[in-house]
């Protein structure tokens, strides 16, 4: 049924793109107090949060930038000529508020505002914040059972902790997610990862649970489409989460990026990745890292905006 | 009577200053078809366009930029403990669409919307756009006879054409606005004029139709306390307009325009000479040429967003 | 015949790169009014004009800094060992002086100046300007009939019209050209098109009229090569006019542009398709859309220069 | 006594400016159990940590580029021919280990570092890091009894909490400090306060402790010398710490950090009023704040660095 | 009597500003070997050249981008109305070749070129370079007899020697030019000097040969006005160069320069220092120092620019 | 026999990486004095110089900027999973001081301290500078007799000489080794080599000389892993030094260099070439050409410091 008009997003042949206030691909802000929230059925949200960043902070600011650059995105997508806003209702509903000064705090904000989202029947597609952001958002989808998860990143994220102890940074949300039963590691791929290493104290955590690591030199040796295809067997037919963190791109293509890694895919590779997500059972997704202040022309927060409209057609795809 | 707190911002001990849907001074968004539209008493207005630009283009993307700068901006005026959201219903009215390919249909368009904007009793403060911008906004705003004008600015704008007879450009709107009875030049001062010239065709013409100049050099001379003095008893009493280009600020602390003059005042001078027009009696503002393009720092949006408070703050002084 | 020593460039090996007054290619600059205009075979000529971008302004600083990025251009072409500077008369003819405000006016200066060069047999090699640029060259470049096109973009520039009926736009120009006559739309071909679309309605014209459109999933399944053969023989053996938009590229090797479309060609991939070229019958070509506000690096506009080359060695490999 | 040549920085006639390992000004590195560092009499240490910011984060990254631009600094003062670091034996301490994901352990590491300083009789000239750096120093410096302080800043620090109740960000540091008896309201003032204001809590706070605000408006008007001449009054001979936030500084001369207000004091009085700090008992002081991310040109970290070399010169000049 | 019509800049009311191979202020292009070269009275020249620079380099790309800069500079000057392209034949003569490997074949190179220019009667206002560009130009138009100098700068230049012996430097350039008689240091006097210093050496050199040195805070306590007084004084009525450094004012006004000092005049100081040169004897000038790789914004060009036309409207205000 | 732990980085987990006072990789500084100086087996220095530059300098300024971006370098290499720091004594032996305007004198001081390294049998792993450098360090590497050579960038560096006679430029290094007998030209292979050319004299010389040549159009065709045994073939068993120049690498993905040529390998492959030179018998290499002026993101810097991480892997892989 295609979707009502009042959710279509103003189009660039009548307000040019550099004009209007700038929401999320030009849509409806629809806040969680707004009447037609209920009618919402892919939700775009910001979690403007980096308080778990142990090296250069920024992502804070993404979800701000994200938007700016998301008004150049039009309305249908080339290879599959979907038109996802008349396919589904999809709105920006806004931003998460966190406390930059508290992550137990912060968490907790974010878990409510998505178990919110969640119970309208709604899908979260994010934009955040640093990688921290996925837990808190885990923790809400979840609450019907682990799920699975394809992961974009030139790092695992599967660490014990930092500075001796510290159990809650960009480093961790995915051996907390597993601890937490959140996500089932033998339905959980990891794709690009590389960069030099601290140990393989992560590495050994992926192989006792049964998570998939693809590194980069075997990404590159077998080619999108076979590791793609590997990716939909692991995920499988139940839910699945995708995590799309920006540094899986080359930092020369996303130089706006926290810990980013050299050797990396292109931008044609970035993309790819997320078409052959099609047929997924797709409950949530998100795209982080992205960090405005390393992102000194603005082509990261370009990119990222094609990611996250590249993510929502496949969550489409798959419906 | 203290304004709706539907109109008042969000604040920054709330939700930080990053977060959220950048709207203007995070005031809520109440287009035209807005229920509440008529209940705005000041409505801020973004002109995107910069098609009478003749050197380099840019400030098309200054109200999206000043939008995003304007988040860091508090509920209170610091010298005069004044809280403007609190005495007025102030609104985000969104954006006039231009056609940036034909410049008749965008004037016709701008004061369009300005027309509606001042049937309903709103006063437009107004984020542009070149200075061209103020042409169709004062045909608006002046239907009910010639209005006085404080000018900020390092150039007149008052030549008679540009490139063999082409009669709109940011050069020329305040020779067309007199030609057209919308100011009265007996109530013009135009301050900070500077910078190498064409030729004098301009002061001619501003000295035979009696609008006051007042060059860098007086304005230093003098000080900001005399000259605004001045500019006050040129503007009396009647309905006036302020245009502000951030081009009357020296380059080094507004860099991101596009016809730079060294040599101007320094920005505790550009705030001010805005102070100084308390007690004026504002029917409009505006503040323009800010262009993003040469912006790379976002200092020229955060001072042009501190000037709009100013501006604000200074309709409000004198109602 | 080699090519008299007055239409040499400079070497760097006498004059180091980064001094001299910047000419393309430091040649001599030879204006219309020059004694030895008629003398030259390839004139390297700026179109400093943006008037027809609908998005991001800029193009017009294109040539200037086209210019100051080819003072790094050689004399020798490094695969095939060509010297182009000896083999034909090369000069920088100098920019076309467009009117900002007044887009017919600036078609017929554009139109009146190509038509100067054409009488005068010298094929031109322009550097833009937006891509609007390319109609009033091709008005006087057809004069014989129309012509056949290689066309590097992302974006098909074949609308109807924008924002209301508005005919002359960046997005627009091979929609008129057709429709003028210019082109022969059975012997173009648009090679690298990609990116979200509005709708297909330039696609449709596209199939109607007969033109090849290879989209980047095409492009990057056959690869440059095989793509290439196949413009080769949609253009034939007659007149052909190449225009590239630097737009083709992946933004990530140029930023510098106002319509970026993410997940393009490389750079080497940008040198190859020219270098394909050759054999064809090439009576002008040029490069547009080179924006210098979004080129912080100045890298798109030495991408841009190296391009030039590499189109000025394809006109003369067909001669 | 003059210093051991141990301590004195290597000379730029000697090796150029730019090579060598940055430390702070080129001085030896002498960490804490390195065996010189007993003779240690004035300690410039790095503490790289933004925890407490609330809006826009960075000055983790300030003391690194806070040495590599205090490598052009030299040797002697200009206005009083002092020669600091033949005067005392000064030295890089090295950086503070923060946590950057745990506020109450970053504090801790701090003051237990400070504690050891200051055991040792070296005086610390802090290099942060936000403004929250200040407490957990302060908490070391004052273990004798409450301190005076000079405090140079665009905001007075005073607030009570953010985001509903947190206690610790970079806007409550001082509040905590007088709640904590580390400072003398009696003997504190805040110089060069200005901005937007979320209402008059700190003024309120300050109007009732006795701590004096000096605003920007009085500070202009009465000039540096009065000012200053009434904060040596007003910090008396007592033991007085020193603390600098850069965003004192008008945001056109140090862009580089995080909560900018427009308005401020020029470059030259940046110095002028550490100069007239001469003749205090300065038992530590700190300059906060410098946010690399938001300093492109790095003009910031060269000002900070230059401030900094005034206080330590203050330092010693009331010794 | 009134200038050649063939030595009037280009118009921007023609041609827009940022159109055309950009000569100085859009003058002709008149090398030595051009028939109208013996007709010019002041010559433009571009020394490209930073061999001397003992910091970070850059000013071999001065020339290029002060020639684009300059385009912006219309035809009048402001305070005094002259009109300086009409009152003299002026030219840009273009650039002098250095060898940037070799600084004696430089210096060999530069002076030979001024040599061809004094004896033509030309005099030069140059665009250099790095400070050491003075010396040997200074060898072509000493030639008569030592000169008087008014010296803007935050640097003295009167060092005897760098690392070890090395006497051809930017720190040395007027210690070799008093002890090689090229200026008289009784008739020299030196403005803006500040920054920290490495020792007095320099200072004694003056003391001892009568060079008079006015540091920033006297020049700030006295004015402009007065201290420009004092330098007409002893400058006298004899043969003079002017010499200004761009690190003279502010590095927050020009950023663009490899040896920043901070607490210097604002750009408004910064052009009236060079008004109060009226009635001086110039025989030749020079603005150096401006290094393009810091000057990302390009304001330091555009002020550099805008110096050179006020010294241009000071060497004809002399005549 | 793994390292001593006084030669181990400080790790990450323990100090955020943006801490510290910055040394190559977080390495131990240990200068020539240093009592540990001869237990070092690898040595990483800087030599900051850039006078041999012809076109655009800067690599001046890359040794600091190097060590800066090394800091995110962590202790094992992905694809091998060797722990360098574990296997060889490793240490930053600092600058080499040069004298900024004495070429030869820079020769003289550079060799010097490489005679000192190599005497200690330290291994030397340099960072530049421009590509002269390697001529002074090979004078010292090669006393035993010439040495292979495999060079990676897009300039042959073979030219006889610039400007008239000019010897020693960043173009002619190789050229003079092998006519001091420092390099055995049979053993030495040049790959990536493009870009447009002055003339073929660089290449008629290595035809001569038996030295390999394989341009960037052979490299893309035969790709890494058969070039690179070619290399491997060529270098033999002989002592053989690495140079690599990152304008090597495509010029998108290291923007900051002086002479830039688009066309050329991507990051990974940047990193592939590295990883093919296990198994040679390395003696020394170097990384040169990093520019931090031209490199505003610092994404050059990290390529480049990730580059020394994999060429410091491969000469341990050889031993």
């Amino acid at each position: 049924m295609p979707s009502d008009p009042f959710f279509h997003p103003v189009s660039g042949f009548d307000l040019p793109r550099f004009a209007g206030v700038p929401t999320f691909m030009r849509l409806p802000h629809v806040s969680p107090d707004h009447p037609r929230f209920n009618d919402v059925q892919i939700g775009l949200i910001g979690v403007p949060w980096d308080s778990g960043t142990t090296n250069r902070p920024g992502p804070r600011h993404g979800p701000r930038q994200l938007r700016d650059a998301s008004t150049m995105i039009r309305a249908q997508h080339q290879p599959t000529g979907m038109r996802p806003f008349e396919t589904a209702a999809c709105a920006d509903l806004g931003d998460v508020g966190p406390n930059p000064a508290d992550i137990a705090d912060s968490m907790t904000r974010i878990t409510s505002f998505y178990d919110r989202v969640h119970q309208a029947g709604i899908r979260p597609l994010t934009a955040g914040g640093d990688h921290l952001t996925s837990l808190p958002v885990l923790r809400a989808l979840a609450r019907g059972g682990p799920l699975g998860m394809v992961h974009f990143d030139s790092h695992t994220d599967l660490f014990h902790s930092y500075f001796g102890g510290t159990m809650y940074t960009h480093g961790t949300p995915f051996r907390r997610a597993v601890e937490e039963g959140l996500l089932d590691p033998k339905r959980v791929i990891q794709i690009g990862i590389r960069g030099t290493m601290y140990d393989a104290e992560d590495r050994d955590f992926a192989k006792a649970e049964g998570i998939r690591i693809v590194e980069i030199e075997e990404f590159f040796a077998r080619g999108v489409e076979d590791v793609m295809q590997e990716a939909r067997e692991i995920a499988g037919t139940g839910p699945t989460y995708v995590s799309y963190d920006i540094d899986f791109v080359d930092p020369t293509f996303a130089p706006g990026t926290g810990t980013p890694e050299v050797g990396g895919p292109n931008s044609y590779q970035a993309l790819q990745v997320c078409r052959a997500l099609a047929g997924l059972n797709i409950v949530g997704a998100d795209l982080v890292e992205v960090s405005p202040p390393f992102d000194s022309s603005g082509g990261t927060a370009f990119l990222g905006a094609s990611i996250m409209f590249e993510l929502l057609c496949a969550m489409l795809a798959g419906a």
